[in-house]
């Protein structure tokens, strides 16, 4: 029996033992890891007080904690609400979308702390990893990724394959942004390069892999329903409304932060206006799109993500706004079709309008920011701090940090379809419970529902 | 032919060049005024590192971002979640509650930073606007007036008169503003005056100018079902929970903003009680109506905003909260059909009750405690930090103080009514693709939706 | 007429004259009672710039309201949204769910300010309650105790009823926390036992008094459908990413607050996955059940709420986490039916399994994790700094609060059983107005709602 017979034999979807097995299996080793590795920093430790004597610490109020924590927590309900009710827009698969994005999240910034911990926190003299607010604040960026990459798979394959998935990913993730940030020492405060180009393309990437060619015996339910596209805006909303925190949430304290917000605010703002301009130019009588509505107007706040904490000036932060809703509502018009019918990418969300082509354009936009720095406009002790040109790094100039940021893009592209190329083959193993085409973006596989088959008719109906 | 004529021949909703035409036009004016004058201030510039050592401030932490960004992260989800969910309430115009308070609040933001901006953050040695975190909460401040304004037209109006009605409300609200705040120096921390009573007159006198005699043809569509009452609440809730952050959150640092946050967590606890109360006597059977529990109960932080920084004393804070939710639930039950049938204003969203009232009593009781602000109760410093009396207002008193705020509510009055009328005839040209009398409250004119047939008569028969 | 005739007459569901006359009677009692006692403290009133030259106090940042304002809004979010939709899982209840939780919710806070002012705040030179953003926390964290009590009689009890259930609970919460906190000296960060192990046994004994034999006659009510489920999970969300604010939001300054920050944070993301592992367990083709979701989950955040603040180490939390979301998610599957069938407890939210087995844990893992607390690991200052040894407590030792701490979970059980039965009694008088058998988990009785016949029917059928 060739590897063909077998992938192809008949689904089955009972991950009764499969899902508890992995979930146990993952949790354990995560206590496991961190009680070797793991312990809280000078800033959550209990010796605070002496640290604070001892660096003169004149308040409570300049512990990193209150700093960080609004925006942590603002990032917090763009991973777990923002990310899942987006998903939600399919008429059943709200279970589903919510829910792994949950589980996957859950599992990820664990694991993500970890990993995150041993390139960036590890303290040398004991060998554990010292955690504080920034730790849960990058844990949730490293998850972001994973969450992007879901949305292109949405709908397609089970949550045991969704969690090892995420275990590759999040490892990927932890690499790649080493060697981007420090390595390379590349700035990006948002993650336009780190985390929505390598997220979306790891994502695309699998599904390229994980092509169906008979996905539209699933196409009664690859669709909205009216409460399903309100159930999305929540989604739309808290994402758009908070992406100032996932900016600024770990740019430097002071003006860094308070710039990063700024220049956010303003690129989305700008977006929805060309979002708008673009739908309602594309369609016969000029009538909107939930879809771009829900998902080309958060494109601003991707591609602002590298140049965020730059200079880039409120009229810049406009003008990628502009652009990016143009790009990515024609994106879901005429490059989303093109994908899938030519290059066989089946992206049910669409993250590639809205994080691959978007976190590109941070990139760029960021590197020739950062090439165009000068010391007139950031003064010379701002410039040394916004791309912490200092230490080993005390002589780089602007225009070489320019090359490093499109060096950086490049890692991250690389890291994206590579490693989804690689995770996409080992989920093609036929061993992770995934639905058959009939099956796809059906709760029923998975949950527990209640639907007689009236309600499903009346669904088939619309 | 008459105008008469040009304005009863049938309506074409198309608005396929006139809907992207303005998000374009306007949006580029935006990027070239932005370019021309909007810079970043002290705080939020690179030379704060410089600013900081000149200034002697000790920490990054007593940057104005960490005082304010919690608050207006607040006051942005009410703006966008807020206002958006709790006019979902009718049962085919979620798409357009959400989506057009969506695209008014993207485009009011830009326009009001610059309005406000020439207002207030002029810098006159250079010529430019100078923004940071108190910036962006005042242009959703003044996007909010106009929010405010679209519940009154809610389901009747095009999304290009929406535009035009922001256009000219942002502009009206800084030229409102202005007076009131500097040239009659009222207080008005959380906007009872500037805000809600000139943003529900704005919209209640348009709704007046474009009255529709024949409006009960879409009396269908006029109207809740079970689930979008559910997603209204979603609104109700994020308003009432995060109006402490916006009555506080431009109130002065320190005790300013701690008072204007108790004051308005206890105002808006007693509405809901004697909110409740209301709904329940004038029903028959003593059930409750889901219209009054999301509208009412935001009334008393509504009537709170003026005197929210005062030393209105948290029982103060409760009988305000009192007598509002009262007056608030009377005027659905009495005042809303009077309006309607009598003074031919129709109100969708009954702005009138939550907004105009509590807004001009809140003037009132702004008006009434800070004429009876006294040095025993505030102390000397404390009365001139609360009421600013420095510089040119050095010899004001609180009695003064106090006519000055009766001033201030007149001016914010004038201007809704005056504007609103204005405007109002600007929108009743024939040229802006509104629906027509049987079309309104229907998302199926300006959004692409699949609702078929039979769903339709399902909601029909309802 | 005997006791049991009285209690057996048919139900009459009006509460037009009841519902009203309480309302207005408790909260003209509220401004009464705000009015002799209620007062801002040194911190929210006008001469705190007084208090601050007189103490020192560098800047206004160091104000009490930056270092909790943030977590109390996310407090708020959770009592408000997070309870109130966490209980719309019925497919016809919830208006009820959201309503009268924020009626309760509106009522508690000001009840709780008084109680726990009396108690807690009480300025003795001029016997007035002196209130700031800490009394705000804490008034949120004593309603939420009487929410989880709601969520045990959720659909079976009338809102005067709650009104009732509120007001008592609410007093008997403030004694049974100045008991455990004041005179035991425990510490209860997160209130494990103060608020959800009292809260919890609190609403099931109620619950129990109230027992209905015949409520099988609304059985086609009590269950969701499929939007409900998603509305669900915008509670569920809400709660799970705002418990680190609410574990951390009354902790020490500084490293405290960090620290329950980070252990509420594991603590829920190893709950998820376990959760998650034994629901697909139970299941017989390893379905995930949305019920375990929107509970579980939640159950590692109420029993990591005691130890929350203590060095209870990163694995620590993971371990809480990991047991918790295992004992739950079988209490739904296994001790409901038992609780329900042979003790005659109805518990339609299962708060048994999400708040008082976990509620109890939390008690027992605090008292254990105090008794093991050694100067090694805090410090000699952290040590008394964690448990406030000073003044009458200075010389007490890890391993005696140890004692305390069990003694505290011990009050927490009394009050609440006790406390429960008490007034569940008072409830079970024939006047408060609650429903007949048959229309329980029903929003027609107290609620207008457009429901026709056919769509009832389409509910009923599925």
């Amino acid at each position: 029996m060739g590897i063909r017979d077998v992938c192809d034999r008949p689904k089955n979807t009972n991950v009764r033992c499969r899902l508890p097995a992995v979930c146990f299996v993952w949790q354990l080793s995560m206590i496991i890891l961190f009680g070797v590795f793991v312990r809280y920093n000078e800033e959550s430790d209990t010796h605070w007080v002496d640290y604070r004597k001892g660096n003169n610490i004149t308040s409570d109020i300049e512990n990193d904690f209150y700093f960080r924590y609004p925006s942590f927590q603002d990032v917090h309900v763009m991973i777990f609400v923002g990310f899942g009710f987006l998903m939600t827009f399919l008429k059943r698969y709200s279970f589903g979308a919510m829910g792994f994005n949950f589980l996957i999240a859950a599992f990820g910034i664990q694991w993500a702390l970890l990993m995150q911990g041993w390139f960036h926190s590890l303290d040398y003299t004991d060998g554990k990893i010292k955690i504080g607010v920034e730790n849960l604040i990058n844990a949730d960026f490293c998850v972001a990724g994973c969450l992007i990459a879901y949305g292109a798979v949405l709908g397609k394959v089970s949550p045991v394959q969704l969690l090892v998935m995420t275990l590759f990913g999040i490892t990927l993730f932890a690499v790649e942004e080493y060697i981007i940030l420090n390595v390379l020492h590349a700035k990006d405060a948002g993650g336009s390069m780190v985390i929505h180009t390598f997220g979306a393309y790891y994502g695309l990437s699998i599904s390229w892999v994980l092509y169906r060619p008979s996905l539209d015996k699933s196409n009664h339910l690859n669709g909205s329903v009216y409460h399903s596209d309100v159930f999305a805006m929540i989604g739309t909303l808290f994402l758009w409304m908070f992406w100032p925190s996932f900016n600024s949430a770990i740019a430097d304290h002071g003006d860094g932060q308070h710039r990063a917000a700024i220049n956010t605010y303003l690129a989305l703002a700008s977006t929805v206006l060309t979002t708008v301009a673009i739908s309602s130019l594309f369609e016969k009588t000029g009538k909107l799109d939930m879809v771009h509505i829900q998902n080309s107007t958060l494109a601003g706040g991707v591609a602002v993500g590298t140049a965020a904490e730059f200079m880039l000036s409120p009229y810049g932060s406009l003008i990628v706004g502009f652009f990016c809703g143009i790009i990515s509502t024609m994106g879901y018009n005429h490059f989303s079709p093109f994908l899938e019918e030519k290059l066989k990418i089946q992206d049910t969300c669409g993250v590639h309008n809205l994080h691959a082509m978007p976190g590109v354009i941070g990139g760029i936009v960021g590197a020739i920011s950062a090439a165009a720095a000068t010391n007139t406009v950031y003064g010379d002790l701002g410039l040394e701090n916004t791309f912490d040109f200092t230490g080993p790094f005390a002589k780089r100039v602007p225009t070489i940090q320019g090359g490093f940021q499109a060096a950086g893009l490049c890692v991250a592209l690389c890291f994206g379809i590579g490693g989804g190329i690689f995770v996409g083959l080992v989920l093609k193993l036929p061993i992770w419970g995934d639905p058959a085409d009939e099956n796809c973006f059906d709760d029923e596989i998975y949950w527990e529902t209640c639907i007689k088959a009236t309600e499903l008719n009346m669904h088939r109906e619309q």
